[in-house]
């Protein structure tokens, strides 16, 4: 039995792993598997649709918005959000919460100008940045929801006079969000909605085609809603895992049931690492992610011993991003809390052996 | 027993779905689901290696070509090659050969001019307009080798005084392809390769970084290049299946093995619509596809009949396009030749019935 505390592509549910795999074989009972299925077969189909309503029910998505599976991750996104917002000459206001924030804003500076609010990466991006102001005359505000790397995640969403637009790769589905706040809201599924190769994007509508430009069909989003998400053929298994582990969701109670179970993991976790002496957090106490918990050992030469311990219980995935050094324990969505008790205890006994 | 002839995504061999599927579960003993696995494993990055290794063994790749594995399909290529060959106010030839070269040259349009060498499009491209001449100052001229709608498939690749930029999509690894005559070579995975998800891109180094253009990230070859196929997270699964597909491909003798089956799978199927009074192939003689075999019955009314046949028989995945109508029969390198006599044997006795 493996705890895996990878940060992405990161742990799914168990019956999820089971039911891709059955469809693998034969899909849904047709003798063929779902990888050699038309996706324009009503079977897949149905697939897509199920997935598109699990993502409007679980998320409450209102009436206004599309939703849409593309590909090419977050990293496509940022360059397609100022691709399709960003008027000639215009400006786009960042949040600089991280390295993917600043990926995201560099990326946006082929389509106009950027004005980067705030940033805290003089500190290695240990806090979310809190005091700006948003320009009225931006096209839009762009926000990382939580920072994998750093462990830091915005508890508040900012009140906004533009439309903002938000990355929610690392924590989307994992806590309730009012999506009318939201222009755009994108997220790579790989951390707790779905498998590597499968992007979400919510968008509402009436902020697109406001722009002037012309836009190559793949990254254009009107395109993009006008073909359901299939203009071009869609990676049909990974949205059907993403479909497969929206449901488990759902029967698990939904967003704000995994909400409290995520915020049970997290004050488990911070809890130990604050009581424990070999341990401290990284991230600025008000801005602890609830997704990943990133923490350092004041004896840094005890590290790698710790991990191997680790290794040895069956807890993997905990090796800390390189510019942070120490632990990233991702507790997403499939985490089980007996995992994250698991991780306690092998924090308890490592600290009681070192004494 | 299915008898899969869809267009794509199409068959793969069963023995891949059965390691796919194990993979799920457990993928190579790990005791995690191959989709919950980091990218930046050794594990994963393994089998990056393997399939680019794969690639460039059954397809001789020579020196000075780098081989991608990106997410968008070729839909997304349409747009990626000129966004990287076509410099500002530059000029690329195109051959009209089908709906997917119509939008490929239409993308092209985003970033400067298009020349259209020829076109089939009066005849509903039946055939592949052979008489042109390649303009010498446009920055690339693309073909596309094979078109699934209508069955029709470069028999010979032309000779050209610019880099010649090739949608291998329903072709690739059917036949012997020299790599050295192309500057491009790109293809959608969900027929001849693995599942829908991943994109093949082969590309020669020298050609990129002259056109002037600022790229994107996702957007730019040498982006992508540099970052091995992993600037972001990879498709994984997608390209897991595909590893194990070319793999599988190798055990049967490789590109030239393959062929020979496919022409055979090719030559009796054809044969068989030249003699039975029922049915006629749709493409010009000389231009038809090894791949995609479209044919027609002379007597409309009897399509529908002859379709429930083939179903009863296991026959699936044989509807035509909706822009051609009758048959399509997909032939894949996963299809056995023993799924093409059962179908030559359904048109055999659906012919006898309707005497």
């Amino acid at each position: 039995m493996k705890h895996n505390f990878g940060a992405g592509p990161g742990i799914l549910p168990q019956e999820v792993f089971k039911q891709a795999a059955a469809a693998v074989l034969d899909f849904n009972g047709t003798g063929l598997s779902l990888l050699e299925i038309s996706h324009r077969s009503p079977e897949f189909e149905e697939v897509l649709n199920e997935a598109v309503a699990l993502v409007k029910e679980l998320f409450s998505v209102p009436e206004g918005y599309s939703v849409l599976f593309l590909q090419g991750g977050a990293s496509t996104q940022f360059a397609m959000a100022p691709n399709n917002l960003l008027p000639e000459g215009g400006k786009a206001a960042y949040l600089d919460s991280g390295v993917w924030a600043s990926k995201a804003l560099k990326e946006a500076k082929f389509f106009g100008n950027v004005e980067v609010v705030a940033s805290s990466k003089e500190s290695n991006y240990t806090y979310i940045p809190k005091d700006y102001t948003i320009p009225a005359d931006a096209a839009y505000f762009h926000i990382t929801s939580n920072n994998t790397i750093y462990g830091t995640q915005l508890q508040q969403f900012p009140k906004s006079p533009v439309p903002l637009v938000c990355d929610m790769s690392s924590d989307i589905f994992s806590r309730e969000v009012n999506v009318a706040d939201f222009g755009l809201i994108y997220a790579g599924a790989q951390k707790n909605m779905g498998p590597a190769g499968v992007t979400l994007v919510i968008v509402k509508d009436d902020i697109l085609g406001k722009s002037g430009r012309k836009i190559p069909a793949m990254y254009n989003y009107e395109v993009q809603i006008e073909g359901g998400s299939m203009y071009n053929t869609p990676p049909c298994f990974a949205i059907y895992v993403s479909m497969l582990t929206l449901k488990w969701l759902k029967s698990k109670g939904g967003v704000q049931a995994i909400e409290k179970d995520n915020n049970e993991k997290a004050r488990v976790l911070y809890e130990e690492i604050d009581r424990n002496p070999l341990f401290k957090a990284v991230a600025a106490t008000e801005d602890r992610s609830r997704m990943n918990v990133c923490f350092v050992m004041e004896n840094a030469e005890l590290e790698k011993p710790f991990l191997k311990y680790c290794d040895e219980k069956g807890i993997v995935g905990l090796k800390g991003h390189r510019s942070v050094g120490g632990f990233r324990a991702s507790i997403y969505n499939a985490l089980p809390i007996t995992s994250v008790y698991v991780l306690i205890d092998a924090m308890r006994e490592f600290a009681e052996k070192n004494k």
